[in-house]
């Protein structure tokens, strides 16, 4: 279980750490300016994530290095081909929310199993890191929700 | 706006063909019997997941035909990683819940986001049928909490 742990944490590290560099891009193609400063947001909030993770990995005198996440690989691949289409501006950015809620229920997934897995294993102090993460993805997932109701209202009717 | 659902539609539709191939594989790896018996669950419901798609394009009519999944495609070479591992079974299970829990959740995403946007078309068929859906994938991700809290205490100490 403790390798089972590990390789989450790993695969979690990776997509964080891809996402790092595929917010910027998000936040450039957003017509939105609510939308561009909520990817702005979760790129910091983002950070602090690999920064928690660094800090479980020391606790565990482990590397996070070491694997690739395929599926954050593929999720930011729908984004690009999603920055790259031509569409009405409030369309991209129905998409570039779905995209990003995909991205976000990838992450609850997988912090979720993980903050099970140390909670089993007695992790104290990598359950409550794992723990604040997971609240801030699902917050970021019900913000995304919030801007989504605005943004599909233009997207019906571009002007 | 219709064009954006489209997508999604054929998205989800790589998606789900790309699971029905998938979880014959990950219930034959299962150890068990509650863990293969939800996979098996789930592959009925998949299909029947793929016939509602059917019915939404035939609808629209459209094709479903012309997409693949790579988000889709990432998550299940994630899970064929964990079949091919060598581990205890029950570690192996726990692995597996969480790989199938991914899923879940990007199922659970992308029809949140094809429901609200066939909402907002006024398409009234397509968000019963994708609402069904919807309900489905969260109730397999529930089902899926359930177990893994089984699988995981016999992970802690395996026999």
């Amino acid at each position: 279980l403790h390798d089972l742990l590990l390789d989450e944490l790993k695969d979690l590290y990776s997509a964080e750490n891809q996402l790092t560099k595929a917010l910027p891009k998000m936040a450039k193609a957003a017509a939105s300016e609510e939308l561009r400063t909520a990817f702005e947001d979760h790129l910091k909030e983002t950070e602090n994530q690999v920064n928690r993770l660094d800090r479980i990995f020391k606790e565990l005198e482990a590397s996070g290095k070491g694997k690739k996440c395929q599926a954050m690989a593929g999720l930011i691949e729908e984004g690009k081909e999603i920055i790259d289409e031509d569409a009405e501006d409030s369309v991209r950015d129905a998409a570039l929310i779905a995209a990003a809620q995909k991205v976000e229920h990838y992450e609850i997934a997988g912090y979720g199993s993980a903050r099970a897995h140390a909670e089993l294993l007695g992790l104290d102090e990598a359950v409550k890191l794992l723990q604040e993460t997971l609240d801030e993805e699902i917050g970021a997932d019900t913000k995304l929700n919030g801007i989504a109701k605005e943004i599909n209202v233009e997207a019906e009717s571009p002007a």
